[in-house]
């Protein structure tokens, strides 16, 4: 699907990214690219996919493919993320090929697999939720009574947006569930944890070692999807520091390199690590605009293993807020009144035909006053949705 | 050139925005559009201009031909230029044809024909330098002698970054110049002013008539090349308000659509115009980082009629230094050092073959310190180039 020409041309000294998927993360890595002169090529399931409408070089297969991937990493000079879908072991067998993956296997398969992350957080001293592996209604009706119910069951691997993800009052409740179970196979039941916010830390690490944390933000999830981020959190200086002093911990502890997304439960007894996603993460997308450095150029900058951007805000508060599908399909219609309504606001669409509840786009604002770049951001997505006509 | 697919995916309710010609501000425009969701398709002369590497829907022919230009225009909702080299009555034909383009052609002419431009000015009552259009030795001879040496010729069409411009101490210096014009060709002679420095006015308009001003800003040219661009420029506000209000009445009086660029000399007299461009332009470059709407997305709203973003700064100081070509072939070899060195610097590279002199990218730099900025905008662009070592 290259365009002839496309690769070998201009300054050739400049390095090619791969990014395995085309989602609106790949397609957000593109603006950055294009300004640094990276060259980036995608791998997509679909060619319509988000990203590979905007990107010349497009590789179409499934990660889940091995000659896929062996065929579409040849030439690049590093391999990363979109997701993390991609088989651990394929990336292994792509690494002895002499393939570059960023971030590491080893320190992916955490973002992929939530035992294996639990398991190290805990050799880490990583505050968590108590967990167990379940893999039979006894032993979940035993850690229910122990940490009490409700109870959060996830499957260890595939989940997203809310997606393998189910909230139990009782063991008989995942009984459906825990009956599909293959051999072996087993559910991840957490604690589920009385918080009073969810809070996010975005680090970069770059393989040489060198790290950058970007301010704590709050996000608010509806369902399991994050529906809007907020930066910096109302939260003290101290217990900034300490969220942050986590995800730092983290990065170094499973030699992160590229984005880590540290989701945390905000709780009287402080910060309780709740998901790790490798890669850009929805939880900065308020970058783009409001930090001195986007997380998808410093993602870039990670991989590459050159000297990080400063993380710093370029506003005093910022808020992003995610588009989802809902009763309006057309989303450029809206552009009109938020753009009119609000000279400030930064909308950002992914291609994406809309379903309902689909993630399609966001829209930043950036501000003096936190309730009030909240309420700006909260206005024009709930406008391109068609939740308000005003 | 284009790929299969793309173009008629994703949210097909977004507009379709072809540009002629694939520099790097077509380039620039990329970023832009891909948060937007704007279709971008380019006409490059070659698959390996700098746009064509970045943008997948990619027409090749040349701006001057007709054909070339209708089969590319088909499919577009507007059409906009990367540069001023299109003729005025192709683009008339192709507005009889039905396609939009903007800015209209009747306001690109000003922008494409110095002695037009000149003539208009006057009516508007914009100051100018004194100016007049000569075709012979006594001609040339009459106005030097009036306005004094050296003097200014300029060829009306075609110039660029020097190129066409000549600065003569006496009537004889043009004479070669003056014997290969044809029948009824002229050059503008114009005066040569004695200016305190060298600023910048841009300003966005959009066709129903809205139009955004950015902060003046001080241009510094070396052989009529663009070096660096300061902003804000240091002048009063009330000298500023005066600049900005030229640059508003151009836009309005040649109703201009997309981005106006109005560059100016600053005299003891007040501020006299020198050159106008139609399109982003090289002292808007600081706008990506600097300013709350860069002046590529701003042009895309103004092009596509929608609401005009905010043009406040997001620092209290920005400057942008251009990297020419120079002793160094790989551009990419001085990111490690520049990064490592500054992690406040933003490198933009532009996907050019370096030949010296060229205009290969820019770096971008933001603070509270209007010279401390200054001087790491400029240590960038040198390490890149080449100039210094350290």
């Amino acid at each position: 699907m290259l365009r002839p020409g496309v690769g070998i041309v201009g300054d050739v000294s400049f390095p090619v990214v791969g990014v395995v998927g085309a989602g609106q993360l790949a397609r957000m890595m593109a603006p950055a690219a294009i300004a640094l002169g990276v060259r980036l090529r995608v791998l997509a399931r679909d060619g319509a996919d988000s990203a590979a409408q905007v990107v010349p070089d497009v590789d179409v297969g499934d990660e889940g493919d091995l000659e896929a991937l062996r065929r579409f990493a040849k030439g690049c000079d590093v391999l990363t993320f979109d997701h993390e879908h991609v088989p651990t072991d394929h990336l292994r067998l792509l690494q002895r090929d002499g393939v570059v993956v960023r971030p590491d296997p080893d320190a992916l398969v955490h973002a992929q697999d939530k035992s294996v992350m639990r398991a190290r957080m805990a050799e880490l001293g990583v505050p968590c939720p108590r967990w167990e592996l379940v893999g039979a209604v006894e032993e979940l009706d035993a850690f229910g009574t122990d940490v009490g119910w409700p109870v959060v069951l996830k499957t260890p691997r595939g989940g997203y947006d809310g997606k393998g993800v189910r909230v139990v009052g009782s063991a008989d409740e995942a009984r459906d569930w825990l009956r599909t179970l293959g051999p072996g196979e087993r559910l991840l039941a957490e604690e589920r944890v009385r918080f009073g916010r969810e809070l996010a830390v975005l680090v970069a690490r770059s393989p040489h070692g060198q790290a950058a944390v970007y301010p704590v933000v709050q996000t608010v999830q509806v369902d399991g999807i994050c529906r809007e981020v907020l930066a910096p959190a109302a939260i003290s200086e101290a217990h900034a520091l300490s969220a942050q002093a986590v995800a730092l911990r983290i990065a170094d502890g499973l030699g992160v390199t590229g984005m880590l997304a540290v989701e945390m439960f905000d709780t009287d007894a402080g910060v309780l690590v709740n998901e790790l996603a490798m890669r850009p993460h929805n939880s900065g997308h308020w970058t783009i605009e409001g930090a001195r450095t986007s997380q998808f150029e410093q993602h870039l900058r990670a991989i590459l293993d050159l000297p990080l951007g400063e993380t710093t805000m370029t506003a005093a508060h910022v808020a992003m807020s995610n588009v989802l599908g809902g009763a309006i399909e057309d989303m450029y219609a809206g552009y009109l009144h938020c753009m009119a309504h609000d000279p400030g606001v930064h909308l950002h669409m992914y291609g994406k035909v809309v379903r309902p509840g689909r993630k399609v786009g966001h829209a930043t604002t950036l501000g003096e006053d936190a309730e009030d770049v909240r309420a700006r951001a909260r206005h024009a997505a709930a406008f391109l949705r068609g939740d308000i006509h005003e």
